[in-house]
């Protein structure tokens, strides 16, 4: 009775439903568990919605549907962590591995357009693609701020290395970057960054 | 140096964080433990974007919008059980309440375009709540269907109950519909769901 495509369609979203397990450095705000990757999509959603006015002329919808599709090959190739320089060395080929068995899951023309919603946000050369990485940037920032420090304090993470992986954000949403910068001070000041 | 508007924005950010920590009754497809509301709107935004084609004309960025505020009131108002009468009594009220103070933290132009995206979804009248209503009661069926049976085998849910239940993906989405039924009396037969 099923077609073969809609067959195909909730597959893809039962497997979807993996993301949810995949946990990130990222602490909840009150620290008490791993955000994990599924629930940190969601608030990326948010932030766009949000902070749209920030970010010059972008194509919201577009931004949105990056950001639905822009973890999901974690289901396989896990969450690599930003400050991770070993793992990052092969996190391209094991996510292009993994994107094509996710979304070779469903129909050929959707496979194709969230294969290319992924590679696009990877790119991060579009307007709406550098929209989304700054918030993936600046969500993990606030999470680490609320929760005392988060994978900064855990890994001794240094001012050098915020800075750089904030950079997106500089670019990007140019009026926000005086409060990353505000709160990396701030973070410095507490112990939760280290200066270098 | 962080202008007003941006602090209040950043203010609502950190508090949607709190939905991460809402449990539902359904279940991971996995069965090992609940799911939260954070993680399930992300994945009712997922399948939007996949099966917004079974929904006739519908605005698909409009309904992105609602999905990603439509559980947001649960920070004040808990998860209500679907199948908990008494406890959907109070269910309006208490939303409502956590509604105001919610999106009021957020700049009131912002604030009034997000509660009524919230209030949109609620009332379920046009296209888009349709849809996106659909498949906040489709996706809880794939939940409940892959765990072996979540919440309707917990608190013992009859055939009757979960037809009703789904009845907005009848109309919303037809020709899914064959595929829930099916699915009901699949989940009949393995005794997941109790005939009445």
């Amino acid at each position: 009775m099923t077609s073969d495509r809609l067959a195909r369609q909730i597959a893809f979203l039962v497997e979807a439903d993996k993301l949810k397990a995949v946990d990130r450095r990222t602490p909840l705000t009150d620290g008490s568990r791993a955000e994990n990757s599924a629930e940190h999509s969601w608030h990326l959603g948010l932030a766009a919605l949000t902070l749209s006015e920030y970010a010059g002329a972008v194509n919201v919808p577009r931004v949105l549907e990056l950001l639905a599709v822009h973890d999901l090959v974690e289901i396989d190739a896990g969450d690599t962590f930003a400050y991770d320089a070993a793992a990052n060395v092969t996190k391209a080929e094991r996510e292009r591995t993994a994107a094509k068995r996710i979304f070779g899951m469903l129909p050929s023309d959707q496979a194709a357009r969230l294969h290319a919603a992924w590679e696009e946000f990877e790119a991060a050369e579009t307007p709406e693609a550098r929209f989304a990485n700054a918030l993936d940037r600046l969500q993990a920032l606030l999470q680490n701020m609320q929760a005392g420090g988060g994978s900064w304090t855990e890994h001794r993470i240094t001012r050098s290395q915020v800075l750089r992986r904030m950079s997106p954000v500089e670019s990007a949403l140019p009026d926000i970057w005086p409060f990353v910068l505000d709160v990396i001070e701030q973070s410095c000041r507490a112990g939760a960054i280290e200066r270098d």
